[in-house]
């Protein structure tokens, strides 16, 4: 029997899925998930995600690392940057430990490890590529997890979880409306992400660019910018081959 | 400045919002809401949703009233009718009282209550243009208020939100990206439910379609099939007029 490809589109559904037997792929593509591919693929050694920000200080300081992250798409006071993918290029970042903390995408990932689910990796469409590769190769059960905003279902992860269903809709069991909406939804944009973010003035969309943040929507609403595979392993991620 | 319009595709999701100035439209098209609707319009005197089987058998001998109610799809244990819009033709349920328990709506129209919600109507395909009418006049902020699933999202109940927000979009400002699936969803209808239903083989249509209930699909998910307002008034269902 083919395994089973199931959406969640926001943490405060994840309790309804069983993912001790999924691979759960982590999905903020605004920004979280985008830059932490962006690193990884410049370089990185490896990242920390951490659920607070004086957490994300003191392992800063014990591991001497670069510390980042953003609260409401702001840099957190105390820490050194924020979560642009663009900060991280292959000059700054290459052999360096970072250690990130964000606002939906960290929390939604602890909760998986709480949840025990069989393995965690994260994606967006900076890694879309390598993503579906993996997923298609693992032959698991997969869970879409939406990092959402504050709780509340937003467009960009949806789309993204809908790019990856349409990808292995095939070789995987797709019985859940939450997966079927998501493909309809990707269908809908004719593959142009930002074009399409831009129409609907996506919430998260107008918010980063309110921040004037433009450079940084077209990096996370572009395919493959930064194409590699990010699994969670031993409390960090790291670029996976297979 | 406009009111707004927002969605909430799972009960376990309402207490993101605040419902204290808005009218909550409890949204079950399979198949609560609708058979309320026909109830109704078919000239029930009002009905009585109650969250559990015993205090609907219980109300139902006091107040000498039809009881009616599902678990999981079926006719529970001690009811006398099933939530299938057929039940209730005008032969049988003018002037009668019913008290009904169903699985997901029922349920979402308590915990509005408890979040104090301004006002709670019931909303479905087959009262779709009493209930945007309404809305419409009301110059309310509105939420969308999908039943789900045992709180996963589904297909159905999102449609109708899009239908909703489809027809009050230029009154209303449509700010949640969630009102904005919703709409891109049913505009991907083209207008066909049942078609569109029975292509993407959503969830609780085949369900359904497993019991043997595609007349009721058929009644659930065409439009205005029993066309009246439901609004909820001290503990009952009614008829509403504007």
């Amino acid at each position: 029997m083919k395994p089973k490809i199931e959406t969640c589109l926001s943490p405060a559904l994840l309790h309804l899925y069983d993912v001790s037997d999924s691979i759960v792929v982590i999905i903020d593509v605004l920004r979280a998930t985008s830059t932490i591919s962006a690193a990884l693929y410049n370089g990185a050694k490896y990242i920390i995600p951490v659920a607070k920000v004086d957490e994300c200080i003191q392992l800063g300081m014990e591991l001497n690392a670069i510390t980042a992250g953003e609260r409401d798409g702001q840099i957190a006071p105390g820490l050194q940057y924020g979560n642009s993918p663009q900060d991280y290029p292959r000059s700054f970042i290459e052999n360096k430990i970072l250690v990130l903390t964000t606002t939906n995408g960290t929390k939604l990932l602890h909760m998986s490890l709480q949840q025990n689910a069989k393995e965690i990796i994260t994606g967006s469409f900076a890694n879309l590529n390598s993503t579906v590769k993996y997923l298609k190769s693992s032959g698991k059960n997969i869970l879409l997890g939406c990092s959402a905003w504050k709780d509340k279902f937003n467009l960009e992860d949806t789309l993204f979880a809908g790019a990856v269903v349409e990808q292995l809709k095939d070789d995987f069991i797709v019985d859940c409306d939450a997966s079927k909406m998501a493909q309809a939804l990707f269908d809908d944009t004719k593959g142009n992400i930002f074009a399409y973010m831009q129409k609907k003035a996506a919430n998260h969309y107008k918010r980063l660019m309110g921040f004037d943040l433009e450079t940084d929507l077209n990096f996370c609403l572009e395919y493959n910018k930064a194409d590699c595979l990010v699994i969670y392993k031993d409390g960090k991620l790291v670029k996976g081959s297979f």
